[in-house]
């Protein structure tokens, strides 16, 4: 059987074989993309995301038995912080959720941050398609930090869910008012910390700002514990419910294949630049001419953009 | 006086003026910084990063002030987290650092994320020239966040500062693992709380792995009160000796300016890939079809590129 029968079959291996092609921009896995992509579009894509310490993962492992429990198959890509400099994920490997990682009908992946050139959110999606075709019924995109390629990864999930945690000091005020308009289900983790109340009040005076219909639901939960998540499902399920009742389900999932289709653009467009200007060393004499000050970036960007022609 | 004069002659408001031009993409921004780019390239930018809540704002404020009291001039350019949605900075307008910003020797400003399409490391370029030319000899980038964006402002810093704290969870291994290549000189701020020896530790035994010439110093620093900032300030200047002797400072700029000479091409490509396609409402008309499985994303992409070739 080939690649594409193997993943219709239910072959663990062969989406994570798949991940993997996509993730190295292998043209034959988006080749069994385009051929398979009819078949996708089922798996309702949870995002969780917040600020480093707000204890993600634990959350993210307790949402995921909740709906193992309920029969549901669950897919879950954690994004890694990467080493800029070398563009591999560190944390590739790490090991996590134990008792998740042995159930045939969950799948975990890390992906890795992919240095400067882009194509995280490239491989996320295509990491998504691959669940969503594999038959997962939910895919959680745990994203770690409040960075702007993390923003625009959770931008393409369903439901998005914005981990709070009492106590992280003066930044808070900042990472609320960044975030505020992603999430659509907060949660206060590490609730039995001082200050969690306090917590979940400040994120609801703020969501008093809010003009949208959708008013994000506040929850207190202790995920370690597994207190609250139940709960936090269930806000879930309600805001799914909305989507689809409103229409707004469809209209996000243009909105995304938008961005998914000009990031597209964009990481080929790239490729075509760095192929084409380094042939000739082009950027690099450019580069060193601007350090030197014999010309300045913009003028050199220019001359590369008309070296460059698209063809 | 136009706006190369006033800013030549130390003109706060005509530096204030430019800036905004930058962030707003007027192209007479870019002709002032083509016109005086020669005279850039002596202030020294140091670059303050590490996840939220470690004190990177106060941190900032008193390195600030200790250079200040040595006679030099200082800019800080605070790169805001941004609601994705708007593109505007939530918090342009934060009052902070109350006693430096009456300082006329002192330039504070704010700069918001831009949204989807990039653009930041742009406009934080930009703004970084305009307060070189203006003679600040040293500046400040300091960001929230961990995120790739965030990552690639501070890798165009000569020495960049990794802020960290006692205490951030389960988080901290997965940051220090992505963030450890990026810091020349590590602070570990809030010092005075349990736990800060053994992270200071914990950082020290991963640079064990850190194969470079550089071996970045790990400080215990408590910015509120003052304590330890002129020990941290001593290894901005033992990095800043040891890039200059070894001619790596001279290397970094280079690799700089090949990093904003891509990312020029790259914004430029992007604008008229978006003022061709949506001439046409192609990319909306393709999101719907993507949406609704009439196409995929890679097929309606290759689309687009073949549509929109550069000219």
């Amino acid at each position: 059987m080939n690649l594409s029968e193997r993943l219709l079959n239910g072959d663990k291996r062969a989406a994570a074989r798949l991940i993997s092609m996509v993730e190295n921009k292998d043209p034959k896995a988006f080749e069994v993309l385009k051929k398979l992509y009819p078949k996708s579009g089922n798996a309702y894509v949870i995002g969780i995301t917040g600020p480093p310490g707000a204890g993600k993962s634990t959350l993210t492992d307790k949402l995921a038995k909740a709906l193992r429990n309920k029969g549901k198959k669950i897919g879950i890509i954690a994004v890694d912080p990467t080493s800029p400099f070398t563009g591999g994920s560190i944390l590739g490997d790490r090991v996590r959720m134990s008792d998740l990682n042995t159930d045939p009908e969950v799948f975990i992946r890390s992906m890795g941050t992919r240095g400067h050139l882009g194509g995280l959110s490239e491989a996320t999606q295509g990491a998504i398609k691959v669940l969503d075709i594999y038959g997962m019924d939910y895919i959680f995109i745990e994203t770690v930090g409040v960075g702007q390629s993390e923003v625009d990864i959770v931008k393409t999930c369903d439901t998005t869910v914005m981990v709070m945690v009492p106590g992280l000091g003066d930044d808070i005020q900042a990472i609320k008012a960044g975030i505020m308009e992603i999430g659509d289900v907060f949660a206060v983790n590490k609730a039995d910390r001082d200050g969690a109340k306090r917590t979940a009040r400040e994120i609801d005076m703020m969501l008093d700002f809010n003009k949208a219909d959708w008013r994000p639901p506040v929850e207190l939960v202790v995920a370690i514990e597994n207190k609250g998540i139940e709960e936090l499902l269930q806000h879930i399920e309600e805001h799914k419910k909305y989507l689809r009742e409103t229409g707004e389900f469809e209209a996000r999932r243009i909105k995304n294949s938008k961005f998914e289709i000009i990031d597209l653009v964009q990481q080929k467009m790239m490729s075509v630049l760095l192929d084409k200007s380094n042939k000739e060393d082009m950027i690099d004499t450019l580069s060193k001419d601007v350090a030197m000050r014999n010309t300045d970036p913009y003028t050199a960007s220019e001359n590369v953009f008309k070296k460059v022609k698209m063809d």
